[in-house]
């Protein structure tokens, strides 16, 4: 999923990731909360008509955000009081009040909000934080289901509703993790995700984590791996069954004139590129790919014009959905047999 | 024509251009000359090649920028000595080397080095200047015609070459432009500007000068009026006579948050568009206006997004380009029995 933290994939228009392909993008709830407000989408509609996007999205719980961005913040049993990293002001957010902003933006899929506990976190920590995290997805999806009509395109006679994710935290702790599997899995959410890793673990860990927490998740379900990852990595997860994924890495490269290809990760800002005149990526048949060279792109970088940030991170996620869209096609004949 | 400084109408891709109709767009030639440099365009085949644009381009002289944009400047009779808004490094342009640069560059239509007569200039000034870009006029036209061959596109068995136009100087004298305007026009360019306007002169002088100086002009010919204008300027030169215009406003004015509408100009940052759910111009039906409302274009620019230069910029261009296609319309038919 590309990320759309402010309600736009920066730099790509949204006719332009249709195009791509893309089914479903991510919004930050803490961000859109902040500005221009979940009130003030409510009112106009909520968030797919906000930003003109008529396809799937998904909000996360704004949890991530305030531990990452925020200062001042302090954790209760209740909830976390933070400051905004735009104009400090005060905030109160609890599993409530992020549902109730979820509800109020309207994306296809929520999720409960949780503490994501931090890396590394000592065992005492680690235990703390996912009681937390236990107590809050108890109370994010009785939240939901109290007020999950209350959806800004609520129709009685349509059939469509919100979804609720829950998020397995526990650390770097398999027995922790397992623990806050099974128990997310008996309060029966709409869809289950493993939170809190690339937070600065080891890649080898991560994977471990994810190889441990998969199987103990309901399989006819959607399973999310969030924050990852490189492209190498998607490519892993999707294969060992994970059907989620969300990354900034695609977008936030490509404003960094990192390019991902076939043959591996282009540096555009290189000299070596300058009068290159071969595509990005010789077998990428993306729109950048077909028409610009190397050398333009790297021109673009050079002289810093925003022109760089779309073309790089068109075809970043072209990239990117690219190996979604091969994963896909390769698992799907299997995923037949297994259900016959 | 839209602007593209450094080889790219900013914030928006070739393909969108070509979707809106744009059929030139022009390039900086002190710009390009910098950076990426005319021998590296001209190894890449030129700069229709390079940039991907295969429609028509046009490249200014160097000589504005020169005279707005560089530091520590010397004019002589030869040529001018400056220093590079980027590096500080020393450059030297003649009218000679201009072209040289431009036929490298290799657009279809190159310009004339000119010196830009500041405003306001006495007259004993306006002459000197107007004097010197007589001179420098004569001397573009016989080292054009001598080296046009050496375009990096050149194909002697296709009837496509470059073409120079010249550009009227004389500050604000009329008998001066006058005078300009007939010396030029015994040079026989392809085409004729009329350079040295919106350099700080009221509205209604830079009017005045181009109804004086457009008679003088040879109707068979492409006359074109430089840095111009607003969408009420442009049209009414247009329905003058003047067949090319360019300008930086719809492009500079979109990442400054304005745009220009049937309905006049909107600061779309303004607190009162916050929840407008329209379209930025109801009458417009540009991809942004049948996708996008005024109260997302303002979240994106309130969140320094870089969608908001995109969309804004293909709103605004979308806009002019508008204006020239109704003139145009409303034109032809007079234009073709005036040929009758």
């Amino acid at each position: 999923m590309p990320v759309g933290t402010q309600g736009t994939v920066k730099a790509v228009p949204q006719e332009t990731l249709e195009s791509l392909g893309a089914e479903i993008i991510l919004g930050n709830t803490y961000h859109l909360y902040l500005r221009p407000g979940h009130q003030a989408i409510r009112r106009m509609g909520g968030l797919h008509r906000f930003i003109s996007w008529p396809h799937a999205l998904l909000t996360d719980s704004g949890g991530f955000q305030v531990f990452s961005l925020t200062a001042l913040r302090k954790v209760t049993e209740d909830g976390v009081r933070f400051r905004s990293h735009l104009d400090g002001s005060s905030h109160f957010f609890t599993p409530e009040h992020s549902i109730d902003v979820q509800i109020a933006l309207g994306a296809d899929i929520c999720m409960a909000f949780d503490e994501c506990t931090e890396y590394p976190a000592d065992r005492f920590r680690a235990e703390q934080s996912l009681r937390l995290t236990m107590a809050w997805a108890r109370r994010s999806v009785d939240h939901f289901r109290a007020h999950q009509l209350e959806v800004p395109w609520f129709d009685p006679k349509a059939c469509r509703t919100q979804c609720l994710f829950g998020i397995v935290q526990g650390g770097m702790y398999r027995d922790l993790r397992r623990q806050c599997a099974q128990r997310l899995v008996e309060m029966e959410f709409d869809g289950y995700a493993i939170g809190g890793l690339s937070v600065g673990e080891p890649r080898e860990l991560t994977l471990e984590i994810v190889a441990e927490v998969l199987p103990l998740l309901p399989k006819d379900k959607p399973r999310y791996v969030m924050g990852v990852g490189y492209p190498d990595e998607i490519e892993q997860y999707a294969r060992m069954g994970v059907d989620m994924m969300d990354c900034v890495l695609p977008t936030r490269a490509a404003r960094h004139a990192l390019l991902f290809t076939s043959q591996g990760r282009l540096n555009i800002k290189n000299k070596q590129f300058a009068e290159d005149q071969s595509p990005p990526d010789p077998t990428c048949s993306c729109p950048v790919c077909r028409r610009y060279t190397r050398a333009y792109l790297r021109h673009l970088v050079q002289a810093s014009e925003p022109l760089a940030a779309t073309l790089n991170s068109i075809h970043n996620l072209a990239f990117y959905l690219g190996i979604m869209q091969r994963v896909r096609s390769s698992l799907e004949p299997a995923g037949m047999r297994d259900l016959a």
